[in-house]
């Protein structure tokens, strides 16, 4: 087997990927193809515990997060797990992670669902020794300083789905989970959609409640018991620790998410929109999914004008929820909305107060190794990405210079639906996003069945029946290589490939738990 | 060790009992006491399964139970689970049975979470050898037929709380999970809540939904995916049959729960609810537990109205949820109710509709070897009993004749409450129900704060702090021995003794999977 520098063993997985053979010490199994991997054996568990070790009045409150992690039995090497479902404004993993540094441990391995930039202070814990490395997404700094090959072990990337399928499967054992929650009990019972660090869901924080040795959920809103309704179970929960705040609100959700402006992006939006109508995907009891960013929400606005005018409605939209899935839900359009995480404030007071509005979790939506999942029930799915090459390959966390800047979220997970539209500029700051090549496979291209972009509409060529349903239309379908060779010409050649060395310092896993690709460090 | 004639080794346990140390082929531990027995290990788990041996559309309906059976690999010697929310109205049980029992296949375990004078179908099974023997509670005939010795196997008897322990921890593992559920789509997500054989809750059938190797939901209301709200999750569901009919509603539900008419058992009520409202337990914020019985509905009643004069708010109160519970949530004397099954019709039209009404699972309410479970936390719960002796200890599953009639439902769960109350008749048909010694110990007397009957309420003398609280009181409280003797005189003396062999035909399990005693065949 070919080996790095370093004598990291490589292999080349069905993708035709190099990957490594083996990862932070654990073998791999490199990437076989769609559907070609079969699990065997039987899940993970974790302890059985007893209620006589636990008080009778159900009272798990200590007086902070440095005693409950004692309490726990912290230690060096261990895996300690957050959830993102406050985002940029989270302020308890930090927390978390700062305590056990005064604890004193070292190597630890920081298991969140995803990091954002506010905490870059895990930076100076990694060059403390206290975090050896972090598997999970990673936004921003953090991902940055991997590329740079600064991080001692090697980060794991995984999608929603395929982090709940690593902790179910006992790929990843969590040694404590420190789950921080908007509103909880003195038993634990905790839910995220009341109080004033409220984020909606908190489904990311499931698996880790359900899996993890301990359990030490963190509140700033104690109520009574019984905190209800309740997503966490307080019969996972070991300790509950009262703190002054959870997270900054103005950062957890966003009063107000913004539909783009840019002339471009509202086109690719009404392209898409229009799509799904012409395609006849868009149809009485049809659904769909659609994230938080600016195509996106103005997709979803256009879509719901088609609805209206079509008289068609919706059986269930899949979430991240924002205003435009409520307002679908309030007038009508659709009679469910199935959400993973909740983006602005009118998302969070619906899944509060709406039973219509649903909690799900990675486990129903997204995770592959169950008996079926949600996302495959999705007619169309609307996603972006930062590269797609021209077999429709796509990536979504590194930039084409190589830098690692964005985790990989239900990405994967949702490439499951019957329709998967990638919805894209074809260039950003004057860089194509069609490519020869993907810089990191995030996605295989038989699974992304249409790329949108304001020149043009390409559809994967294996989906002959997308092709047939939009002949005749006065929508731009194009072939995707046409569209980039346009591209090509306008920024003046195709992008520049980044110097990345021969090390990895992470991987990119597919649902399934086999190395799709590697993240090379940057020199 | 001693053996009885069959051979079957026996140990006395730290409960005064003899019991058997093997039962059905698996080592037992014989009760050590209250709190004494700490489990080890982790819980056990079912196969991780793929999404690629599921249909991407979700649908997993098949033909019938017999096609759904044969699917998931049913023969000789398995284990079949079901559920009795629809109580004695349940055709599913035997239906999939009688399935079985075409296929061919001999030798099966029969788990039922509880098995009903309807069901007594499968006296025939276990005649003609498809069934083994039946682990669960067996009310009526069943329990009979165990008695009279002609099972092949011992029976097991488990409270809700210890069957979930038992599954969880891998003490039985279910092969075959066939789930009646009164809504489900296609993709197997299921609820009790709604349709012409609603039930309420389906919390019974959790744990087999989790646990089990396979799992077929059983439905005659199919909806379209999702089916909101789900309490089982289609993701771990193999196949979904429809067929016309779940179960009989009539015997389902009661259209409304009956209080008793009898002086005696009012008085006792009363007794009860006085008691309470003494003793100081019944406050602001307070929490109580009380069954579906003509004696435990009558109590609600009057507590209902002591807690208006009195201007007292209950923060929860536990289900079985009947009219009488959902009055106290409607008129603002509960904040909410915690339900583990739903009795009559007002029970399943407010947990449909009012989020304050609450579906619990025994994970939730009872299970032992979880981080604590409510149970523990109520103040207050008044149960029934077939006997009670002098210490305390009672009988909920034999009678005085020897004769297994009963399961132990949630009984021994609520033990774990603040004060226990058994609310009992001080005799039946003229045998008195306080004994010397119970026939079949179900529940040890350290546990059990009180015992109220009609010439008297009976304060354990471990609990002094009770018997201060009393001092004083118009409440006619006297010593258990003097209630005794005054019943014995009014029947003629003690119970006869019950002509019992040396042949265990069931254990009874204490909720830490222990075994706590001995059901003997009655000659």
């Amino acid at each position: 087997m070919p080996k790095t520098q370093e004598q990291v063993e490589l292999a080349q997985n069905a993708a035709g990927r190099m990957v490594p053979a083996v990862v932070n010490g654990h073998a791999q199994v490199p990437y076989l193809g769609v559907g070609k991997y079969g699990p065997n054996g039987r899940k993970g568990a974790p302890p059985v515990r007893s209620s006589r070790d636990y008080r009778k009045d159900g009272d798990k409150r200590v007086v902070d997060l440095e005693t409950a992690l004692r309490e726990c039995g912290l230690r060096d090497g261990m895996v300690i797990s957050n959830h993102h479902h406050l985002r940029d404004g989270d302020r308890v993993a930090l927390m978390a992670l700062e305590a056990a540094a005064r604890i004193g441990v070292k190597d630890l391995t920081w298991f969140p669902s995803a990091s954002f930039p506010s905490q870059k202070g895990a930076i100076e814990l990694m060059e403390r020794g206290v975090i050896h490395h972090i598997e999970g997404s990673m936004n921003g700094p953090l991902g940055d300083y991997c590329t740079q090959g600064k991080m001692r072990g090697m980060g794991v990337l995984r999608s929603h789905g395929g982090r709940w399928q690593a902790v179910q499967d006992g790929e990843v054992h969590i040694d404590i989970a420190a789950i921080a929650a908007p509103a909880a009990d003195p038993f634990g019972n905790a839910d995220g959609s009341h109080g004033r660090s409220a984020c909606g869901s908190l489904g990311f924080a499931l698996a880790d409640s359900m899996y993890a040795d301990h359990v030490i959920v963190v509140t700033d809103n104690l109520v009574p018991f019984p905190c209800v309704p309740w997503q966490i179970q307080g019969n996972n929960v070991d300790f509950v620790v009262e703190v002054g705040s959870i997270g900054d609100p103005a950062k957890i959700v966003s009063g107000t998410t913004q539909i783009t402006r840019s002339p471009d992006r509202i086109r690719i939006a009404e392209f898409v929109a229009r799509f799904l109508r012409e395609s006849g995907i868009m149809r009485n009891g049809f659904s769909f999914q659609a994230g938080a960013g600016g195509i996106a929400l103005a997709f979803v606005d256009y879509l719901r004008r088609m609805m209206k005018e079509d008289g068609v409605k919706a059986r269930f939209v899949r979430g991240g929820s924002t205003k435009y899935l409520v307002d679908l839900l309030q007038e009508g359009l659709t009679d469910y909305i199935l959400d993973g995480q909740t983006f602005d404030l009118d998302g969070v007071r619906s899944i509060a107060s709406d039973p219509r509005h649903v909690a799900t979790s990675p486990f129903t939506s997204y995770n592959y190794h169950g008996k079926g999942n949600f996302a495959s029930m999705v007619d169309a799915v609307v996603l972006g990405a930062t590269e797609v090459d021209v077999n429709f390959n796509a990536n979504v966390v590194t930039h084409s210079d190589g830098r690692l800047l964005h985790g990989i979220g239900g990405w994967q997970n949702c490439l499951e639906a019957g329709c998967t539209i990638l919805a894209l500029p074809s260039f950003r700051d004057r860089i194509p996003v069609i490519v020869d090549e993907v810089t990191t496979l995030t996605g295989p291209g038989e699974l992304i069945d249409v790329v949108a972009t304001e020149r043009g509409i390409a559809i994967n060529p294996q989906r002959q029946d997308l092709l047939d349903a939009m002949k005749g239309s006065n929508l731009p379908i194009r072939p995707i290589r046409e569209i980039k060779a346009e591209v090509e010409k306008i920024c003046g050649g195709k992008p520049a490939r980044p110097k990345m060395g021969d090390r990895p310092v992470a991987v990119v896993k597919w649902v399934d738990g086999t190395v799709l690709d590697t993240v090379w460090q940057v020199s």
